[in-house]
Parts: structure tokens; sequence; C-alpha cells
């Protein structure tokens, strides 16, 4: 019999950050297997397109080897349809803040509806990474600072990439 | 003298919920008289246009046959203008959620100070529907997903046809 | 057939305040008929005893001659009850601060859950009364501050011998 | 090598409601061991004491034939302690609300920092729980509501019984 | 030895309301400098250019005899690398609601790993601008509202102008 | 002509904390004079007497050399009215969560009503801090635990003095 645990973390990774990466360690300490998802649908426009998300998120979780069981696919329909196909009973999202809290517990009691055999299990990301987000990293790159502390190695030089290419739009 | 109380549910319906259903049949059995006002403006950019919104607001409620007298136009200009123009001093407004709350907070200090004779009222959902939103709806929807519970039967099928539409552009 | 809307306003009124007399005058100019009720439990320890809530809120109430339709009257039981034997299909609550919102919430779910006929709307006060509970009312007269502008004028008396009272222990 | 993961779901317990019923039967079928722990301190004093809140809980788990598996105990140290004693690397928190998370995320950063090895996840309650709290059980049920739906059956003779003892004195 | 402590008040000010202004007013009135620095970056498509913003806010505090002394600079890179360079250490943020609390949070830890010898202050505004807002302001402006309580004189002829630049294309 | 601001900083201090420290010496970098003013009414009862809150936050401030310009004092009747007898413009708050935010926001409002002279200032912790608070620091000691990082030295001598005394009784 197969007792083992998997689950899913999904998000946008628009790019993927240190806060990120903690939980995705954290939770492959306790659960025996970790899918990450790439949502293709973000809301709103992304800086970084569906693909290069998804291969910047990939490329992110090689780089660290500690992760060498962890898995990253993109989401192109139902959060929860994509746990199923994945054999996860659980999904993991991080909170951070209040307008977080919020909105998960829409998307909570959402999916549950839809699902319900699946779980959604909440982390609190280390204090230092607490203030970090996709979008404040893209704000301070775009503002000239450094965000050496805040984003995986890899992702920095795709950055880098991405605003020669927009200026040279 | 006329003592019945007219009251406006106004809200940017893209598209309609069973949550707004809600609020609207529980409106109707307190008070004399509901207008659902459809607000053009939206802040971003809606997925059905002011015209459409409206049609299918309309649409809904007429499906429903104990809202026989519930009415259903269009906002153009201020909510408190609209709401004077259709006889009504109270605006209902549905809240779920505490970022609703702080916005309904300060529209509700603009409004009182625009027009000090309009009095708005807010009513929450059944908790069945605490979860839903417009915008839930759409990506739920765009993702592949049922939601026969969350709107009323109409929506779908225009629903149907704008997903049709934006592949074939 | 009377088709006439009566409210309830329940409260502690550990004083009552006059961002409670604002709510008080605003909805008896929308409604035909409005109860307030003095809850006896109050979660923790009062100021003021039961009957010294009613009594003080029955004056300030009396005291005030564009309210002479509105009753006062304690509540011993639960809310929904209270409202029910009194005739209103409506009750209605302040609502100021995100806590009272989330606490606001849970009693409406809970209320509605023991009674569905019953409505709870909610009203804001006007925005100079947005900071006033009875709690800072009371800190402030403790601490040696004018409180004249927050509270009627015969809750000033009542907690003047209160406090001769308590120092007189 | 034992790969199995054990979770300890914390709470004062005054009293047990079908709300964290509800979390305890789900972390079941998800962790291999769910051990529930009833804190001795309360921060405020409870309806019942220490001693009672064990029993009560106990009593209402050994009733639910399907949690066989969960053990009850006390805590009388740290949390992250009692974690550890009983072989436990995970803590189940539920959260409802805004004020529920903001005193978790405090209590998630302080434990980290006493003990980097345990983990805690939040779980969401059901949708019908979600408004669902002791203190609200305690406040119906002293106002003579019914509250057969909210809380297991064993709890409702201790609260009868504590009303006498109470009434008696 | 110069002890005199300059301040910046950074913001999108699109455009500038009295909101704005009460606070440039009170800091300017404790501190010794202040320096009010329109951001280049807004996140979203504002309504004003950024040259515009820049001009407007400048005319904005320049119609208003009592600040003289204060500054207007465009922040086309870091908040705190801008504060550094006009020699200021502290930097000074309208604090309204809980959602602004929540990314003002976020931000302010993000500064201060960036540059921990800037603080950061936050000032409430006064209650009867509490609710005001740059977005709202819009809203109601184009909704066919008057905006003369909640502006400087000189937004309103901008933004008239700008609905006739729109409306023009 | 004295041009200099002195900053008042109220608080239970039921102990102080390092959160407390960390805002008094930034207070104090920033500003001429920095008075801690320890509140004799604290809504609740607290662990230690007014006496023993304003002996031992004293201590901590004499202990700590850097704060050599610091006064403690404690307050008896107004924030505001304390403000002003010892010549300071400014009240500095400590803003860790909504929570506090919500309380701080009607604080401000009212304090203002009272002495529209006396402004308020807020400053976040650092980072580490953010999820400190006495109460969470009271909690861990009685459960046992170490907060050696959390409270100056002089605190946790008096924390084993209470304790003993507490066990005594």
């Amino acid at each position: 019999m197969d007792n083992s645990i998997k689950v899913v973390f999904p998000g946008t990774f628009d790019p993927i950050t240190n806060g990120h990466m903690d939980i995705i360690k954290r939770a492959d300490k306790i659960f025996d297997g970790v899918i990450v998802g790439v949502a293709r649908n973000t809301g709103k426009t992304p800086l970084f397109s569906y693909e290069e998300r998804l291969a910047i998120t990939r490329e992110a979780i090689e780089a660290c080897r500690s992760l060498s069981g962890v898995k990253v696919y993109g989401i192109e329909g139902l959060l929860v349809d994509f746990a199923e196909e994945h054999g996860a009973r659980v999904i993991i999202r991080g909170l951070r803040a209040v307008s977080d809290f919020e909105y998960e517990l829409q998307m909570a009691f959402m999916n549950r509806d839809l699902n319900e055999n699946i779980e959604i299990m909440y982390m609190m990301p280390y204090i230092k990474y607490s203030f970090l987000s996709s979008s404040i990293v893209r704000n301070v790159f775009l503002s000239g600072g450094r965000i050496e502390k805040f984003v995986p190695r890899v992702v920095i030089r795709h950055l880098e990439d991405k605003v020669k290419k927009l200026k040279g739009e």
C-alpha cells in the first residue's frame, strides 16, 4: 500500500523568489514528494510569459541540489484537477499577509467545492522572507536595486535579459 | 403619503453571480422596491462590455419569477445621483471580506459627502456564497471548471459565447 | 396589511455614545420603528450594570425629542428571539473597523443559522464618529479628558457618579 | 526507518466544537497520527477548568469511532516541546478569520524561534463551520440558543451541568 | 554641526489630493525640510504621465504660500537612494487603511534591507481626509461629481484638460 | 530659539521588550529627546503593577549606555497632556500588525480631537522583532521557554521574582 503524501505547490512565479524556495524546501522535508505547479493564467499581464516562468522556475529548482526530487509542471486547467492528475492529496500555499489570507480563503472554499478530496494547507515563510513578493522584487530590480538576497541566482540573469529586451523595443 | 422604501443595489456584474441574486432576493423581501444598477465604469477592463453586462443582468433577473418587481438600469454618472433619480433613499451593498469592507468604507464616506440624504446599508451573503465573486467565477470558467452552482443559468451561455469569440479572434 | 418595517438596534451600550445615537437617528429616518436592545450579557465585566445600562440608554433616547418613537428594552435571551418578539424582521448593526467586521460576520452567520427569517443590515457611522467606541470614551473619561463631544449629556452625569462610587469603595 | 508523519493539533477547547472535530478528521485522513493537545494556559479565565477541558475533549474524540487513532493530552509547557516529546514534526492550526491569522503569524514566528525543526501548517474549516468559535458557542448556549449543530453531543451535557453549577452558586 | 531633520514624502500623486497636502503641511511643521518625491514607476498605468504628475504636484505646492520651503523632485530609482541624495534620514508615509498598512509593512522591511540608515515614519490623515485617495477622486470626477473639497484648485483644471484630451481622441 | 524636537514613546511595558528598546533607540537617533511614558491604566490587569512597570522600564533604559539621554516617567492622565507637559510635539508608536493598526487609528483620531497640536508618528520594528509582544513574552516565560533574545536582561530577573511570588501565594 502506498501511504506516501505528495503535495502540490502552485503559483505564478513571476519570478520565483527565495521565499518560494524556502517553502518548497520545508515542504520537501515533511512530505514524500513536492510538485511545483506554474499557473498559465495570472489574472494580470505577467513580466515573464508562461513558457519563461515555467523554464525559470524549473532552472531554479534544478540548480538546488537538495531539491532533486521536486518536479515542475505547468497548470493549464483547474488547480484541483492538476493535483489529482499528479496523485497529490494536498495543496500547499504560502501565507504572508492579511490580503493573501482573504484571497486564499475564497480560493480554498471554491476549490473544496470543486473537489472535496483535495486539502489545502498553508505554511508561513521564514520571517526574513515575510515581506518578499515577486512584485516587490520586480519593482526593486526595475528601479536599479540589488536583489541578490531575494531571488535564486538564475533569476537575476533572466531579469537582466528581460530588461534589455524591453529597452530594446 | 408614500411611505415605501426603495433601494438601489449597484455593481459591476461581470457577470452577475448567485451571490448577487441572493442579496437581491433578500432585499426584495424587506423593501418595497429594488433597482439593480449596472455601473458603466469598472476601474479595470471588464470581460463583458457595459451593454453586455446590462443585458445579461436584466436577463438573469427576468428569468427569476419571484423578482418580477425588480428593475435593472445602467449607472452612467454618480451612484448617489442614480439613487436620487430613481427615488431610492437607500443603497444596498454586499459585504464579503475585509478588503471589500475597506473599499466600502471609503466609498461610503465619499458618497455621504456627495449627498447626505442617501444612506448605504450592507448585507452579508448566505454563507455558501461568501466566497463567490465575479472574478473567481471567471477564473474557474476559463480554467475549464463547472460553474452551474455559482451563476444563474443565463450567465453560462453568455460565458460560453464570450469564450468562443475570444478564441476566434 | 401591515407593510411597515421595524428594526432592532442591539448593543452593550456601556455607555451609549454619540456614534450610537447617530445610527439610531438615521435608522429612524429610514424605517417605520426602531427598537434599541440592551444586551444583558457583555462578554467582559462592564463598567455599568445591566440595569444601569438599560436606564442610561433609555434616558438618553428620551432626552432626544426627535426619537420619540424609539423604544428601549433589555435583551435577556437570543438576539434573534428578541427581534421576533418585537415584530422586527431586520437587525441593524454599526460597522466601524475591520475587527468589528469580522466579529459581525461570525455573528451574522450564527444568527442566520438560528433564525433565517431575520436579516442583519449594517450601517457605517458619520466619519466624525468613526473612531468612537464606548471603551475609548471610558478610557478618556477615566484619564481626566473631556467627553462632551462624544456622548449624550445624560451619560456624563452617570459617569461622574460611577467614578465617585468607585473611588468611595 | 519510520517515515510516518505525526501532527499535533493544539487548542484551548473551551469547549471543543464541530469546527475542531472537522479539522481533526481531515488531518487524520492526511497524516499518520494526530495528537490533540489541550493547553493549560488560556490567556483569560476559561468556562471549563483545565481538567474539565481535557476530559471533555477526550470524551468527544472517543465518541467518534472514525478517530480511534487520535490521542488527547494536556500541554503544560511550551507547544514546541510538547510536539517534540510526542514525536510530531508538524503542528496543525485552524484558520478562520483575519484576527486568527495575525495571532497565528506572531505565534508561528515565535515558535520557530524556539524550535526550528517544528513546522506549523494551517487548515481552513469547512465553510459551514467558518463562523464557529468556542466563545460564540458559549454565548449562544448561555443565551438559551440551541447548539446541537455546533458541538459534539457530549459537550452539550457538560455545558448543561456547568450552567446548573454556576446558577447553584 | 547640522542637526536638522529633512524628510522625504514620496508618492505617485495621480493626482495630488488634499489628504496629501494635509500630511505635507503637518510634516513641514515638525521637521526642518520636506522633499516631495514623485515616483516615475506606478505599478499600473496612471491617468497623468510622470511629467504631468511632477508638474501638477509642483504647481499645487507652489500655490500654497505656507509651504514655501517644500521642494518637489521626481524619483527615478530607488526611494532609499533618493532620500540619501537629498540628505533625508526619514521617509514619511501616510496610513489610511489596513490595505495600505500591509503594503507599507512589506515596503518598510524591503527598504530597510536596502539601506538601514533610512527610517520610515507614518502619519495618519485628518479624519475628514481618511477616505480620500487619488483613485476615488479620479472615479468621482470621471462620473461627473464635484471634487472641489478633495483636491487643490490647480488639480481640477488639469483633470478637466485631461478629460477633454481623452474624449478628443 | 529652540528648534529641537522632543518625542514621547508611551506604552504599558508589561514588561518592556527588545522590540520596544529597538524603537526607542531608533527614535533617539532621529530626534533630540525621547521620553518613555509608562501608562498607569492598562485596560486589563497587568502582570506587573504600575510602580513595577515604571521601575523595570527605567532600569532597562539605564542599563543601556547609548540611551543616556532618554527619560522615563509615568502617565497618570491623558497621553496628550503628558506630551504637552514634557514639551513634546510628537508621540511615537510602534506598528506591528493590522490589529495594532486599527486600535492606533481610533486612538489617533481621538487624541487629535483632544489636542490638535500633538502629532502621532508610527515606526515599524526591525523584522526580527515584528512578532514580539509583551503578552507573547509573558506566555513563553510562564510556559518555561527561554526569553533571553526577546527582553533586556533586567527584565528576566524581575519575571523570575514575580513567578516566585505568584507561586508562593
